[in-house]
């Protein structure tokens, strides 16, 4: 069982640590500290060893950060965090903050009005994120100082680094070898007339080695850093208990291996241009370059755009994957709706149920992430992680958010269903849920022009929403690796994304709805960007892309009110069921294979 | 008449005009110089002394610019002017260049590979294009140099620059007095901390002013500079005999007048910091303040989303003016669907006959533009204005583009119908103009939530099209002044539109479809920015905006595929048309109102 439901979070160990911080502090002569939550690595999971945040203040969330003061100290949370951090800090210790509508910027401006030291650790920020803090204190006389990490001096049952092993990523799922990533890549640092990158995401990492790792959970990355060099030669920084012989001899001559430790004094020996992600890479790497007199070009990690344009093996490897989840998913379900209406059932026992159907595959490495799982009002809290306090059971009547996913070895899966429980549904929910399904709907059907972004498609999902006054709080979609992390970048479909879509980008396509205290709504498949066949009638020159849809799972059609869509999404929602059919019909036991029939039987 | 036919370039002017050109640049030093379109002003039409571009070269379209070095004289034109800079030049001294695609610094690189001195006039260009030029010449050895106006040495004879008489624009139809918006307008620069703005915007001052002036044609601007003081006093750069006593008066004693060679010694007597809108001022505006030692804001021109955000007079104004606009386009309608079946119609006989019934109006003041009128083929050249050359008559079983608008002293309009020569159409174009339709039905019923821009909201409005794998190479919409630029910014409905709408803010919803040498279509209506009023079992919490309609004119039912539209598409045209109905009906003659009533039936 990879999920638990502990509430691990103990408030009334902050105040002392707390306390232990503040006086290193005052000792060296600083008066704050930023805490973040982010690893050297900027990725959404951290590593035991990483988790300063949750350890300082108790706040367990996946984003935030805490700024401590001599007479408060600030924890910044998002929208998303706001019930939980009150649950899990010591309120008279720590002051939850919102944000981002307070600005630490304006925030430290009043709890420093006469200026002050405050320490951080370039290890733990970007450059573009202490830039923007600077900008922002700007005639403050606040200054903001790069130190060692304070809470690591005061942490003295820290646990140990990851060290998990290192595992060889198959050629046949890889789709390409990591010699011929790496002179690729190589060849374009050359281009641009760089002599060499500093890598510092795992899954950049991962990808361009063709190997995985278990150095957090969920997310198979590799926590290493690496420098690439024009000639497509790789330094890669790891500690060697991870590497076997067979990695070794897989990763070849041309990627030489050293210590973690060894990352800095590699970067000073470095001759220049050297491309340094300021939007993901710790500001450490920055400020050693240029102690060395290195030049120093902010561009983006240059694995990223190759690595989100998914091979024919990549792509082959999730077509494969989404068939395997989408089974587990049917068998799930039919079981769900048997089960649920009986009455009885908990979240819990959802969640529970739902990994041991992914496990019965036999191919499930890790769950994409922890199982969202709200029934009621509980599937109005965007991120719901369920545990034992929270659990509670299924009600006939109420609808259900599930939103999960599988990690196998070649792909990775994220989909959301709402399902009813029991045939009896609320007028309200399912008008709702029909708007949710025709802006899902019209995302499936998109073709658009090459060079269109994910803020000018983001739209088109809410369009019906809109027109009933409606609306979600985040965004349509993400990004999606191939057995690396759930959420990729750099493309997202919502109003921020500016990347323009090329083929072999993998999207999530998940609009929602959300009534507070009343029900949540969402619906997700994942889609594969490829370029469209021209049609009769349309424009020659013009090249359009579109979708390829990768999920398939039934979506509930007692949710839908047939009335409410046009001609059109009919056809698109009985086309669907008809290849869910075919497609997972076949991969199912008997008693799934008769829900299915139901379930996806015409409107 | 506003509008004439004639053909006015004569490219055999071009050559010897060059070489005088080219024989003063080598006199002083200079490699090459930048001819732009563009006047100090930065406006969308120019006075006959500021048409330099087209003197030199005898391109006379809307945007370009001519860059002369020794060996080649670059004609850079976007994709609406491929055709005419063709046949406007004499290719045998000027090369068309493909711009954006061709960039200027790329082309300059070529054309100077040893690097030299090229000059420009710093009153013609903005401190962002200057900065960005010079960006892309990093490292070339080319020398980009702020230089006086070397057309203006050979052209001897100028015309003198525009003295239109000044008018007054009542406060009733400017809503505000122009007292009240420069003190708001000062106290926002003095909460900003800054002691004065440069204003050279000509639509900002004649906003700021409550004046209306003539001198370029169709916009009925003032040409003139000016300094608001954080203080809420004007110091006016123009020339004095455009201002009446009663002018005078009206701008009151806040309000000083100095002659246009004034502003420059003006900047340089200031007191910083001086806010210069670096994307809409001359560059040269920012040297003299630099050169002074005065400190430089770039920010944008503080009149542009006060003037955007119209006031209920504008409001009532823009209704007022689009009712007697409406009324005169039906007239025109009614006439040309019993004149043109009979053949024999020209595009010049219906553009003329156009602006006799806005003439009829007597309450026209200008046409807003050249009227678009593109018969059969010429409907798919989207900037299309006819001429005695290229005039053709309308024929049976085509449709005809029709893009025009009206000045008048209470507002603006621009509206463009697609009309059926006769009841037989082509099943394509019917197809095509359906879906356009489409788009702008989904425009004009859309809702949104606050703080979505253009760039979000462009793609609703093409989505049936490109599901038919069509498009169209233009934004959907721009901003509209009250009695003022029909071009206005910041907002815009466009990929590139990053202002979100606001209230009181008046856009264009107009999607297009053009098929190369077959036809064109093109439906616009201008729609009003307002609060949505809130719906039973909408989020309570959200502020959502909608548009109101401004244009009311019956849309060609001949050209429509009822079974192509969905219930809600229906039943917002058949709505529409009964408004059309009700509110021009009392409006229009016997014979018009005759046809106004088969042309809004129900579908």
């Amino acid at each position: 069982m990879f999920q638990n439901f502990e509430t691990t979070s103990r408030p009334e160990q902050g105040p002392p640590r707390l306390a232990a911080l503040r006086g290193e502090l005052a000792g060296a002569g600083f008066d704050g500290f930023i805490v973040p939550r982010a690893d050297a690595h900027q990725g959404e999971y951290v590593a035991p060893a990483d988790q300063r945040l949750a350890w300082l203040t108790g706040f367990t969330g996946s984003a935030g950060f805490c700024i401590v003061l001599p007479g408060v100290a600030g924890v910044f949370v998002d929208g998303r965090y706001r019930a939980q951090v009150k649950a899990q800090v010591d309120l008279a210790a720590f002051t939850p903050v919102d944000w981002p509508e307070t600005r630490p910027g304006d925030w430290l401006r009043r709890g420093l009005p006469d200026g002050g030291r405050v320490g951080f650790d370039p290890w733990l920020h970007t450059a573009k994120e202490i830039a923007d803090l600077r900008a922002a204190l700007e005639g403050s006389g606040i200054d903001l100082c790069p130190t060692g990490n304070f809470v690591d001096r005061i942490w003295h049952d820290r646990p140990a680094p990851a060290l998990g092993p290192v595992r060889i990523q198959p050629l046949e799922f890889a789709g390409e070898p990591s010699t011929d990533k790496r002179a690729r890549l190589g060849a374009e640092l050359a281009a641009a007339g760089e002599a060499a990158a500093a890598l510092t995401l795992p899954d950049s990492i991962s990808w361009l080695l063709n190997i995985r790792g278990t150095d957090v959970e969920r997310n198979p990355v590799v926590q290493a850093f690496a420098i690439l060099q024009a000639d497509g030669q790789v330094a890669l920084f790891i500690a060697p208990e991870k590497l076997s012989q067979a990695v070794r001899d897989h990763l070849g001559p041309e990627v030489t291996v050293q210590p973690p430790a060894a990352f800095a004094p590699a970067l000073r020996a470095l001759k220049g241009p050297v491309r340094v992600d300021d939007r993901t890479a710790p500001l450490q790497a920055t400020l050693e370059l240029e102690a060395a007199g290195i030049a120093v070009r902010a561009a983006p990690d240059p694995c990223l755009l190759p690595k989100a344009r998914k091979n024919p093996a990549e792509i082959a490897g999730m077509e494969a994957a989404h068939l395997r989840d989408g089974a587990a998913m049917v068998e799930f379900l039919a079981w769900l709706d048997a089960e649920a209406p009986k009455g009885g059932l908990t979240e819990i026992d959802v969640v529970t149920r739902l990994e041991g159907f992914r496990r019965a595959t036999n191919a499930l490495r890790e769950i994409s992430f922890e199982t969202i799982c709200g029934a009621g009002p509980h599937g109005a809290v965007i991120h719901y992680r369920v545990s034992r306090e929270t659990n509670r059971p299924l009600r006939p009547g109420e609808v259900v958010v599930i939103d999960s996913g599988g990690q196998y070895l070649d792909g990775t899966t994220d989909i959301t269903r709402t399902v009813a429980v029991g045939d009896s549904v609320d007028a309200e929910a399912r008008a709702a849920f029909t708007r949710v399904l025709q802006g899902m709907i019209a995302v499936s059907r998109l073709r658009w022009p090459k060079g269109v972004a994910g803020a000018h498609l983001d739209s088109i999902a809410r369009y019906n929403l809109w027109l009933a006054g409606q609306d979600y709080d985040h965004g349509t979609g993400h990004g999606v690796g191939c057995y690396l992390s759930v959420h990729e970048g750099p493309q997202r479909l919502s109003r921020t994304g500016d990347v323009p879509f090329e083929p072999g980008m993998i999207l999530s396509n998940e609009p929602g709805y959300y009534r507070e205290g009343a029900f949540g709504i969402r619906i997700e498949n994942l889609v594969l960007v490829e370029e469209a066949p021209p049609l009769p009638g349309g424009d020659a020159a013009r090249q359009m892309l579109c979708f390829r849809n990768l999920t398939w799972v039934p979506i509930d059609r007692r949710l839908v009110d047939p009335d409410l869509l046009t001609a059109a999404e009919r056809d698109w929602l009985d086309a669907y069921h008809a290849e869910v059919a075919a497609r997972i019909g076949p991969r199912v036991s008997a008693g799934a294979r008769a829900w299915l029939d139901r379930a996806t039987r015409p409107l």
